[in-house]
């Protein structure tokens, strides 16, 4: 028998809380800018107690979180394990926060140590343990972000997995570098036959991509190419890379499912249309997460009635 | 006959000036940090002759002048010429600035108009001139820097170029990104085993480019990797994406001449070497922008005797 707990997606810059009950009914749901900054200034405990409170929790109803909370730079850090990972061993991993009177667990995260291509994950495996919850057990799923990833799954077990920095390089350069002139640099991108173009370009020719970044600046200079045309045309050659390199790495793209939700999966949609990638499986990356942090309960909460 | 006369490479951040004598010889030579930004707001006609006055130059000497000081920011705009472009043209195509008692001359830049490339430069074409002078007519030049250009050059003409955001990438990324923790922030990278494997593994698989980006962040985390090994790492991989980036753009690299000065040079050629370019040519950045602006003063200045 499982009893009402706290379900908590706590990154670097964003606080998201469900209360569940023990049939898996979501009672009550909060989400908050606090993230990791806020609340180590404010203390992990206090902001976590106050969001508790306001979704109606006693202090006995336990808690799990996953994210960057786990981190170095978290509240307590829950080393990360190794890939490959059989997912539905993350629950019993997760690690209980000492000196508090709540039980509170961390689930870990997620490294592959291969000397060359050595790469992270937090937050990300238990979107995975959602989504084989969900009954996508075997496949490559995408995750866009400000570090994208793409997962191998192979029968439950995470095999391999690579982070590309397409989120946080897009930012930088919109916001940083010679480019900023030419982009919008402001709201959200559109699919445009100029995100299109970005997105095809970057894909064929992965070699080029600094030059048609480039480009970007030169067609603003020389064309008068409108900046918001030029953002979408930065992201998509930002993404088109990215394609690029997910299929050097993990074969074929051909079924894969993509895991976001908002405007950022549209941007996914199109850009897998572009370059002819069928057949894809549209994951909700909210429901995801809360469906692994759910199914990690049941391995840490559960009580023999 | 050719009298003395200033020539001046005038960029963003940066000017250099030398008095040079009718037959060529240089009599004297400074360097300031009064780029544009610093001109701007001092005057330029006041901050160029300060400078002239130090190099000891007369009110009648003839000034000609290149980079950034002729575009639409700098002092008085030297609209593009266009590839291809003879390169014995550019001293002739040169504006005079109006308005001033000393005769100044601005050399223009070039553009790329081709819808699909385009690209712009200011100031490497006057180098590029002085290539020419010094007896490279025909073959692939490398000029490194923020904003790397790779150039096409057939009998003294500019076929096609090419610019990679190398530098730029390389100091964003070092001091904005999350990788900033992971590379050491300060000083020259040095071409060490990491620089030499970063150079080798983006040139082979350029598509990972923004993967092997983040495997820096990954690499610090996991295994401890020394911070000036993975700024190195970093600088190692821009420089092979740009590599693959010239080779899809321009063909085989073998035996192109590099145009650069200093730490940098050394770096490009230990690239070079890593990717297995051979016979490649090294010339002097300082040297080729002087011959190129010699090459224009005797267009401009030369009367018959």
């Amino acid at each position: 028998m499982l009893p009402t707990y706290a379900a908590v997606d706590w990154g670097t810059t964003s606080f998201r809380a469900w209360a569940i009950d023990g049939n898996g009914n979501v009672l009550n749901e909060t989400r908050a800018r606090d993230g990791l900054t806020t609340a180590a200034e404010r203390g992990f405990e206090t902001v976590l107690e106050q969001h508790l409170s306001e979704l109606g929790l006693g202090p006995d109803a336990p808690a799990v979180l996953c994210g960057m909370v786990g981190s170095r730079a978290g509240w307590v850090e829950a080393a990360y394990l190794e890939t490959p990972l059989e997912l539905g061993d993350l629950g019993a991993r997760a690690i209980k926060v000492p000196g508090i009177a709540r039980p509170v667990f961390i689930l870990p995260g997620l490294a592959q140590r291969a000397a060359w291509e050595p790469d992270v994950m937090r937050g990300e495996e238990t979107q995975l343990l959602g989504v084989v919850a969900e009954g996508y057990r075997t496949g490559l799923v995408c995750m866009p972000g400000t570090h994208s990833k793409w997962v191998s799954l192979s029968d439950g077990v995470i095999e391999a997995f690579s982070t590309f920095m397409t989120g946080e390089l897009f930012q930088l350069l919109r916001s940083q570098s010679i480019l900023k002139q030419a982009v919008d640099g402001e709201g959200a991108v559109a699919a445009t036959p100029a995100f299109l173009d970005g997105v095809r370009r970057a894909f064929e020719a992965p070699a080029l991509a600094t030059n048609f970044l480039f480009s970007i600046r030169a067609g603003w200079l020389l064309h008068g190419a409108a900046p918001t045309d030029q953002a979408a045309r930065l992201s998509g050659l930002l993404l088109g890379l990215e394609l690029a390199g997910a299929a050097e790495r993990h074969g074929d793209l051909h079924g894969a499912a993509l895991l976001a939700s908002g405007p950022i999966a549209d941007l996914y949609v199109a850009a897998f249309e572009a370059i002819g990638m069928g057949a894809f499986r549209r994951l909700d990356a909210d429901s995801c997460v809360r469906h692994g942090l759910a199914q990690a309960a049941i391995s840490l909460f559960s009580k023999e009635s």
